[in-house]
Order: C-alpha cells, then structure tokens, then sequence
C-alpha cells in the first residue's frame, strides 16, 4: 500500500491524490447503492494523458485493480470500487477541445458532463442528442462506459451512435487510438464500439470524437390517457407502424401518475391507469401530433390533450423526469429494471410486470421509453425489512426472466454493472460468454480494470 | 484434398458442392480483378445454418482455410480465394425470414440481395437504407462483412447502423447469437458490430435483425457547376454548415463528367469544373433545395438547376451512377481509391489528387459522397503498361497517404480486402494492430478465416 502511494505519487501531482479514507469512502459506489462495493486503497483524479498512463503502468506492475468513474450516476453498480483498489476519477478531465459546425462533431475529454457539452454545442446551432435522466451530472466518459440512452432514443438514438472515435489508455499504459473524426470509415475491427458499454473493463477513455447533428425545432408534447396500460401500448404500436418518427414517446403507468401526484401536486389524472406522452420536433409538430391523437383515441384514450405551446411541452416532460424520484420515496429503497422488448411485445411486459408486483405483494411503478421498447420497472421495498427485500430482489429478477422470454434484453441502456451479471450470462449463453471473455483477455490479460463486473 | 471432399459432402447435399476446376476459377476474386486471387479447391453452396456448421467443423478439422463470399462485387479483395481454400458462398441462404413494421425490423438470411429487400419492406411502407452502387446484386451478408456504404449515408448513415443482432458460425462450427431485436440493448460488448466490416475474418454470419425506418418522401435533385472543385467544396461546407439535412450530397468532378459524357452522351457541362448533386426527401424539398441553391451561389456556382420532379431528379442520379463504369472505359483498368476526410478538409483532398494525378501523368477522375467527405479517387490505368501500371499503383497509394495526412481514413466504405492491408497498419498504427490481432486470435485460433485478408 505505502510502495502504491509512492509510485503514484511519483508521476502525480499532490492534489490528484486523496488517501483520506473518510473520503474515498465517498466514491465507494454508484446510484446502485444497494449493490455491494469495497473500500478503495486511493481515489486518483488524474488532469492528463500522462498522469492516466501513468496510474495504468503503477497499476499492472504492482497488480492492483483500477476502478474507472465519472460522476458515479450510472444504476448498475459498474462504477463500484473493490477493496483496495484504484478508483480513477476522471472527472478533472474536463475540458471541450473542439467543435466544429463544419465537420459536426465535439473533440472532448471524458469528464465533460454531458448538459456542459450540451449547451456549448447548441451555441453554435448544433446538438448532441444522447440525454439521460442524470444529464445535469452525468459525465461524457461514463455514458460512454455505459452506453447510456435517454428520452430522445426514439429518434435519435443512444450514445453509441455518435461516438466516433477515442483514444483509449490500456490496462498497460500503452496509448490506442480508435476510429475516426471522418462521417464514414471502416478501417479495421470496430474497436470504438467495442468500447461503449464496455463499463471501463477495457481500457480508460481519455478522449472521445462525437457526432453532432444540426439543433432540431423545438418540440412540442402530446399527452393521452388510457384506462390501461395495454391500450397505452396498443398506441405505441400504431404510431410506430403508421411510419410516425416521433421526438419522444414516453409512458406512464397508473402507480407512476400517482406517486408523482403524491411528491409533486402536478395534478396528473389520478384515475387513469396510464399517460402517454408523445413529441415532434419536426417542422409542423402541430399537424404530427393532430395524426398521433387520432391514432392514440383510436387505441382508446379517454382524453387528448395537445401541450399548446413549449411551456406546456415542459411541465408534462417534467411530470416524465419526476417519475424515479417520485417512486423512490414511495417506500426506502428501489430497484430499477431497464428491461427492453420489442415494441409489439410491450403491452405483454407491462402486464406480466403487473403480475408479478401483485405475486410479491409489492408497489412497482413502471415508466418507459415506450417508443423503443424501453421498459424501467421500479420495485419500491423497504431495506430495512429482510423478507421484502428478498421479495423485491426476487421479482427484480423475474422481470428480467419475463423480458428474455419476450425476445428482449436485460438491459436497454443502464448496463449490466454488478447487479445484472448473473442475467449478463442468461441473455448471452456460453459461446457469446465465452467470446466476451476472450476479448476482455485481449485487452486485460491480468484482469485489473474494473474487475468482477459484466461477468 | 480427397479427404476434404469426402467429408463435406457426408453433410452436405450434393448440389452443395461445386470441384469443376473451370467454375470453381470463377469463384476466384471480387470486383477487385487485379488482386491477387489463389485457386480454391472446392465450393461451397450451403442452405442451412446446420450446412454451415459442417462446413465449418470440416475446415477446422482439416484445417483448411475459408473464404466466405456473396455476390463477390466488393472492391478490395476481400473475398478473394486463397489456394487449396473452401470458398463459402452464402448466396442460396436468400429467404427473408420476417419483416415487421411495428418493430422495424427484418430478419434474413445473409443471401438476400440489398435490392431485394429494399423493395419488400417497400411493400410494407419501410426503408432499409443502406444503398451501394452495387444494390441490385450485392448481398446483405456481403453488405454487413464489408460495412457498406451509399449515397443515402449523409442522413441516413452505413449498414453498421441498420445491423442490429447475429447468428454466427464461429470458426469451430458453434453458433453464437449476437445482440438483439430491440431498439435498444447494452448486454455486454457490441459483438455485433465488431462483426459488421470484418470481412468474415471472425465468424460466417448465417442470419441477421436489420433495422428499417419508414419510408421517406421520395426526394428532389438539385445540380449546381462550379468553375472549380474547391469551390464545389465550399458548397458542401456552407450546407453542412448551416443545418442542412440532405438525402444525398455528392460531387462529380471535370473528368469524370466528362467521362460520363463520352460513354452516355447525357449532355452534362463539358466544361464545369465540379458538379454537385443535393437532394432532399424532407416535407418541402424544394424549399430545402432552394436555401441549397443560394448557397451553392454564394460559393461560386456558375449555374444552379433544380430538378423540376421526381423524373428529371432519377436522370440526375443515374449520371452519377455511371461515374465508376464511365472512368473504366477511359484505359483498360482502374483503382479505386474510398478515402474519407473530414469535410473541411475536402477541398484540400480534392486538389491534393488532382496535384498527384499530374505528377505521375495519369487519369483520376474523382466522385465523391461529398457530404460525407468520402471521395472516389479512381486511377485509370492500362494493365498491359507495367511502367503505367506502377505508377498507377504509387499514386493511388499517394492518394491514401494525403488522406491520412488530412485526418481521414484509407477506407470510408469499401474495406482493406488485400488492397490495403499496408495501409491499415498505418492507419491503425501498432498498439491498434496488436489489439485487432487479439480479437481475431480470439474468434479464431487456427487463423481458417479469410486468411490474408485485413493484416
């Protein structure tokens, strides 16, 4: 532990490291708090390449593992430290390089945070889409590490669509650059999406070149209420079918309205048992959202109501981002399934979701990115009681069962971290396993980074 | 030898095997006629993922190299057959398994050609985007192992984006299930993508979940002169730069209009430097198109002709179909150069070959997707010419080398095949090709895969 310190300290700078052991402890784990994290040997927050490099070349000849973080918002456990690790903070690495309007794209390092990149980029007419939940927080580096989604996946994807290319420190230190800052290319193996999701297990982003697309129109959102959550669906299925391209296609259910209801007074209807939202940002959002209502009464909404102008659009989106929190202080603690299916066998998901909280005897809300098949069930339990705990753990796990059972995914976009390891092997089956460990071989031949996650 | 036959065909039907020396020669090589090819000892014709396996198990217990090919119109070789290999063609495995347009997928075999898709989702009010020149032959499979590109790329990006889930014959026969169906999925390391360009150096693809989009409006051409390429560069930056979304942006320059003119007599402007395609499938073309229009003059165009509907736009399209076929006719070969540049740097690509064309004395007419900022440098030469055919073979390597110098890529579309094998260490450089190495160790130990192919 003492040679540890020496050596990083011989190519770091003081203030890059923290020994306090009050503090590192602070940096043990992600937003899966539940999920079990050891305690670090020392916290690196290194401001440069070198300094990266550095802390890898420390690392492997001393065999100590590194735990890569960015602003520690992922729902995995991906981020969580072992005992006696390194946790690399790349967080002080946080600078916008480049943007250029011509070429769209952002040369940034990994400890930007998204919404900083967000609005520099929309200065100059341009967007990065990529906009989870945690977008005020969450850095560049970790949504690269997890392959984070967002509200506006339906239209334009996930982040690994606009990662173009990086350059990557290896578990030795070594220096990789990946891909391209060209639109095309195809040189080679795609070692730059291989990354993205990889969670840090494969080497260290330390600079990211992204895709930029032109700032679309503003949107504008449609809510509609249904009497269940299958006809929500049924919606879904035929605004997708009709060829629409919606912005944003988000559900509610029934315990989400309420919960939200009961946290913010936005007066959501109490009564229905689920709302969609729906958004254009297309030229005449206006007209898109007159044919979805259409579509949406069809499928059996009770009410229709176009947001009138952009404020409006808002607060409704707002009642959307309200819904985890909302539903984490329905009891101590929660578990949030990212399951995904597809889009035909949504109605299907919601209603075994709903068969499975009543089996457990538990509250489990359920919002969704319905347009992608996304699903979040939040299971609400109380930590403090064993049985229920258990009980929560249990249909946790049976959710994931039902989403495979469906042709899904256990993960949409919140990764696989500690918490869905065991289900990582179910979804993969053990020629994939197998494959996936090879190249973990390839790139971390003495296991280091990040270890015991994924698999 | 014999024992190879013997063994295949224990698993295989007998109109799955083709020995007839004459017609296996001409399974020998892609559209890439001046690589070198070796004579395959037998091929292969499966129609089953199980036919495949036994393929597979065979070479592997034999150790006998494999190539798999499609429609073998790729243009780097990298479906040329190696001496005494198996060549796999996966072109009667052609059956669309299923499309849906609630979920936006089609699931095929990897046989299907491009054109026949395209035209069943069409059928269904869907679009699968992916359009290279060769569409009307190539095959899906052969699309996904050389990562293809098309003239749709500067909105709707390049069959990576579109390639969703796998079934893979690995090397040893097993079959291993990559990906999803879903929109959405962070399951473990992308191995689907790691397999799309990878030229059937790690695994025969044997079934593949494709992502559609709705239909788009069909889309309005416009043709603008330029006095010279640099200023029809111009254009392409003013455009991207002010937000502009086109459904194609391509480039023409003096001496491949004037080759189109000699073999077509299309009437195109003798004596313009640059011709420049837009086009736009968007609610208002014309309006689009118009905003083009001023920017192509403010940029120096000389003459700016929308097309006045669809027919005229087709007419506009098919000169810039015949750019390749044109260049051939001008010596008796050509090499063509794929290489991708950021597009600011267009201009200075542009010139750049034109400078290389007059030091080595030879034809290179260029088009080039120019909104993507991948050119198609094509070097005209006469094989029967030694001294023609080096310096055809040193400028067209020049041309790969300034490429990179301007931040680009040797290949923005069309792969490494043999043709650029050297290249791709360069572009990779060391630690890159360590790493790639791996990865193919990874998926096939006794390197039976494509040998030769890549590095």
């Amino acid at each position: 532990m003492d040679d540890l310190l020496a050596q990083l300290r011989a190519g770091l700078p003081a203030d890059a490291l923290i020994t306090d052991p009050d503090v590192t402890a602070s940096y043990a784990h992600d937003m899966a708090s539940f999920c079990a994290a050891g305690a670090p040997a020392v916290v690196v927050l290194p401001r440069t390449v070198e300094q990266v490099q550095h802390v890898m070349r420390t690392a492997t000849a001393l065999r100590v593992p590194v735990v890569p973080q960015g602003a520690r918002t992922g729902l995995s456990g991906a981020a969580n430290a072992t005992d006696g690790c390194i946790v690399l903070s790349l967080t002080k690495m946080d600078r916008i390089l480049e943007i250029s309007a011509v070429d769209r794209i952002a040369v940034v390092e990994p400890g930007v945070i998204n919404a900083t990149l967000s609005r520099a980029v929309a200065e100059q007419g341009l967007s990065y889409p990529p906009d989870p939940s945690s977008w005020e927080m969450c850095t560049i580096g970790g949504n690269i590490g997890t392959a984070s989604g967002g509200l506006c996946c339906v239209k334009y994807g996930v982040t690994a669509e606009y990662v173009l290319g990086l350059d990557v420190v290896l578990a030795d230190g070594r220096l990789m650059t990946t891909g391209r800052r060209t639109a095309k290319g195809v040189a080679g193996y795609d070692l730059t999406r291989l990354f993205v999701g990889s969670e840090g297990s494969l080497g260290i982003v330390v600079k990211a070149v992204l895709a930029l697309r032109p700032s679309p129109p503003r949107q504008l959102v449609l809510a509609a209420e249904f009497p269940s959550a299958a006809a929500a669906c049924d919606a879904v299925c035929r605004i997708m079918e009709r060829g629409h391209t919606p912005s944003l296609l988000e559900l509610m259910d029934g315990t989400t309205i309420r919960a939200v209801n009961a946290m913010a007074h936005m007066g959501l209807p109490e009564t229905t048992e689920a709302l969609l939202l729906a958004a254009f940002d297309t030229p005449d959002p206006a007209a898109d959202l007159a044919a979805v209502g259409e579509l949406c009464a069809a499928a059996g909404a009770t009410e229709v109501v176009p947001a009138e102008d952009v404020a409006e659009s808002e607060l409704l989106l707002q009642a959307r981002r309200l819904s985890l929190t909302a539903l984490e202080a329905v009891r101590s603690a929660t578990m949030i399934d990212d399951v995904c299916v597809p889009r035909s066998r949504l109605a299907a998901m919601l209603d075994g979701t709903a068969a499975i909280a009543e089996k457990y005897g538990l509250t489990i809300g359920v919002c969704a990115h319905a347009g992608d098949g996304n699903t979040h069930p939040v299971v609400c339990f109380d930590q403090a009681d064993p049985d229920e705990s258990r009980r929560a753990r249990e249909s946790f796990d049976e959710i994931m069962a039902l989403g495979l059972e469906l042709g899904g995914t256990i993960t949409g976009e919140h990764g696989v971290g500690v918490l869905k390891k065991d289900w990582l092997a179910r979804e993969l089956g053990p020629v994939g396993l197998e494959m996936q460990r090879g190249i973990k071989q390839t790139f971390d031949p003495l296991g280091l980074l990040n270890p015991g996650k994924l698999f």
